[in-house]
């Protein structure tokens, strides 16, 4: 099979796509590793790969990655951190950022319920982690200083189950299907089926999430897409172009901010974050996006999502010094990430019926070249008007 | 040796049984995966088989699973989750539920402290799991709110260890047994040898576990069977058949279940869990045992137990829709799941001198035939008289 | 290669060492096991052999144990702890202790933040642990009783990353290198290096540590090497031989014991723990020592480090029954292991410029010759004058 891999058993076909797949108990030996090249992949892939790992170094021991080349962008998905997204590359740029942890880290080594509410911290260096989905703002306490939800909720550190690798037939598409669970008897039961694809010599990634409620009760739902860039796309002057009808600073140090908030400034030993919360304008039926380009416009990410499905976008600034993590993040939300008891007043959490599903669709492509950058730029700015 | 699970050390012989093992650590390499047959397991459990698996598969990975099919019955011991059983088969009969969490859980996913007391909710989805050791009830919190024993207490998510695998050549009943330490400097240290067994051609589990306690203090000790039944066996109408001395809610929905405490009702959109804690009659010896079965008479579970190790028995109606887990729980106990508090004050706290061992011994028995279940009830209402 | 324990990659060459090692996440197929003999270690390290095994047995499962045998002295080095050390032997005597848990432990079976800030214990069963990073000693609880700091740190609880085995070429002694972070974003972000020795024939271990601040912000330290033995080398009229300028106990339990602190008495049951915070005699240099020694003087460990690194020395005895851990500690640290308030108050806790580092050098030697014994004895108590 030109698998180099050694001993994984060959993927198996499923109606026109090849896929892997796991099931439990008897069948419950997914492979740890393979890699698969244009003869598993097909004709209409045939400049791409897949190499899938299981990763056996420190905190990072037990994590599963999953590695598509496009021939274009390459990127890393990260079943074991709830489909979030590692980092991704386009030739020598990268897309992500530096943490001051040295990730992608299994979700054993991260205490989402120590007492701070900050656990979550220990498991953050992804380029796209979802926050969610009972609760996915800042930490909240009970009157009595005890944690009642804890930063950036649970979501990001359950692994998927069910995790299917499909290529098309027709178009080379290549993409991964996880499904996580957030689930417990007395709790919320959402269940998360997400697909995270891309098509040959494109620089996009495409995220699609379903989030059902399986309960026969009504749930609760909070998602943001927290996607974090640093260098080299951010820099002194790198830029976020966004068609905003209205920009709130979230707190003191933000409204000092307000006038550049979409400007990034130098790293600052000790920077404060700054988060502003955004209304964007959209068409009618929901298209919006938002461009964060590097100070001479050669390098870009254009992220375009759904205003419908994600009504909130919020802009991290942390501008601290590298080490520290020197990183903006573009955030399209359900809401925006504040306690979740702000939200619910603030009518912003999601009730979903019994069985309801929504759907949750993105797309981040990168783009290098000062005329398609310059056009995007000019599209966003004309729909502010 | 006729393993079709490949390069796995053969099992070794330990006098007359045969046995595979782990000790630690210059020997320390457990075989991940296996499969026994009618070779190795001997012409007295010529029909039987034995399945190790190691699973892989989102919050599930690094699960041990050990299923033993005795030709009659089949079911999946869970080292992993302390010596729980997962589900068992006879036919197409699936004893066992649907929990909302997808399990089999691995302790590293479940966050035992999470401050509302119920993180141990995100493990639990085992047809018999133990609560306890050191305690075994509802949260207890501190006055200040904050929390001190969280819910049904570790043992469950601790993993067993120096797991054996044994047939006895003379009969040809398999047995799995492991040994889970909850035990720290400074704290509660008992160890639990749990003995889970079978014997060719019946529709039998037994359970034999010895608990000791191996500090040189008093220790004290809690253990519930949390034993957990959904469909097939829990339709409307079907009954736990027990010879209850006095019955008493825990609480007022459960007391205004009260009249049909031992009737299943259908499942029912944000039903209520209610709690009955009952007194059994039993024999001299302490043989007592009830009998849950289908409205037809013809699916039921004979569960038997000794009074004198365990003198409470509990039961745990929660008639919520199946997708939020419609499950009847029988709990045989040496207390009731009260907080630890109430339970000391009641008395019902073992209390274990240095190097006192204590043994509980259980016998599920899955039965579908119409005398026989008809038979076993009328054994028990005897008993009530 | 000589290497009865299978399919692993055989170690690569680095500069004169062989070395093993692991990087991600393409590279990341760390070998879970193997063994180096003479072959691989080469002609100085002829009677040497390391041993690299992944364990798999309850709480210990994917604990990765490293064991350099150098002729004279075994160890386990414990990359999956934090670098600590497990146990030691010297012909037929263990050094270490019997802990009441049965590690060693994984840290996906540690609660750190247990609300009782105890969680640790959960995982404390090494000759060597480290405490810190951030804080190392006792719980501390903020005003509402909600948990502050947790008993004796994180780092023992995380994964050294980008391990390395290396052996000189010139001398052939034998080290283990790994990289532990003590980090995230809005955090401490200090990044310990730890390299283990050992010289081919001589009773020693070298545990050379560099620790430094690789944020652009100031940044705490505090450090204690936990250092803990049982019998043999325990028992009744073994005697801590130091030469202290100040023993001060701290608390009444310790204070009645002060008489007698650096004497162990028999196992009790219920005894409680004491510590002993010691201000030792050094060389301008800052060398000084401390020998713990059996009742007969034929076995003792000769405890060697510096004072400026390490200016705090903690003896902790623990004299219950063996089952509940009989132990006595030496515990050189930055700090004593009070709350971190109250070493802060002391102006105990270091502060740590941006980019500055802190090496801790420390050599634990086994002695089994009356005289060589003496000799050691008397250049401590020559101090002390």
């Amino acid at each position: 099979m030109g698998n180099p891999l050694a001993a994984v058993p060959p993927p198996r076909m499923k109606d026109g796509h090849r896929t892997w797949n796991a099931s439990v108990p008897a069948d419950d030996v997914l492979a740890k590793q393979f890699r698969l090249g244009p003869e598993e992949l097909g004709p209409k892939a045939s400049g791409c790969s897949v190499v899938k790992q299981t990763l056996q170094d420190g905190i990072r021991s037990g994590v599963e990655t999953i590695e598509i080349d496009n021939g274009r962008i390459r990127f890393i998905v990260l079943p074991t951190r709830g489909m979030g997204i590692w980092q991704a590359h386009c030739r020598d740029v990268r897309l992500g950022w530096d943490s001051p942890v040295r990730g992608p880290v299994h979700p054993a080594f991260v205490h989402l319920d120590e007492p701070s509410g900050l656990g979550w911290l220990a498991g953050f260096d992804e380029m796209l982690v979802r926050c969610g989905l009972e609760y996915n703002g800042g930490p909240e306490f009970k009157d009595n200083g005890v944690l009642r939800y804890g930063l950036h909720g649970r979501i990001a550190n359950i692994p998927a189950q069910d995790v299917t690798l499909s290529v098309d037939s027709e178009n080379g598409s290549i993409s991964v299907r996880g499904v996580v669970y957030e689930t417990r008897l007395f709790g919320t039961k959402l269940r998360m089926t997400s697909t995270i694809g891309t098509q040959p010599g494109r620089a996009q990634i495409t995220v699609h999430d379903s989030i059902e409620n399986i309960s026969s009760e009504l749930s609760e739902l909070e998602l943001i897409y927290h996607t974090n860039f640093g260098p080299p796309l951010l820099e002194p002057g790198s830029t976020i172009v966004a068609s905003v009808k209205k920009v709130i600073p979230c707190d003191d140090v933000a409204t000092k901010g307000l006038p550049s908030w979409n400007i990034m400034g130098k790293e600052t030993a000790g920077a404060k974050e700054q988060c502003f919360f955004c209304d964007l304008s959209a068409s009618d039926e929901g298209r919006t996006g938002v461009l964060l380009r590097s100070a001479d416009r050669r390098k870009a990410v254009y992220y375009q999502f759904n205003k419908k499905q994600l009504p909130c976008f919020t802009v991290w600034k942390n501008q601290q010094c590298k080490p520290d993590g020197y990183v903006v993040g573009l955030e399209p939300g359900t809401n925006y990430p504040n306690t979740k008891s702000v939200e619910k007043e603030q009518g912003r959490v999601i009730s979903l019926a019994p069985g309801e599903r929504r759907a949750f669709e993105l797309v981040l492509e990168y783009l290098d070249d000062l005329d398609a950058i310059g056009t995007v730029e000019e599209a966003i700015r004309e729909m502010t008007c």
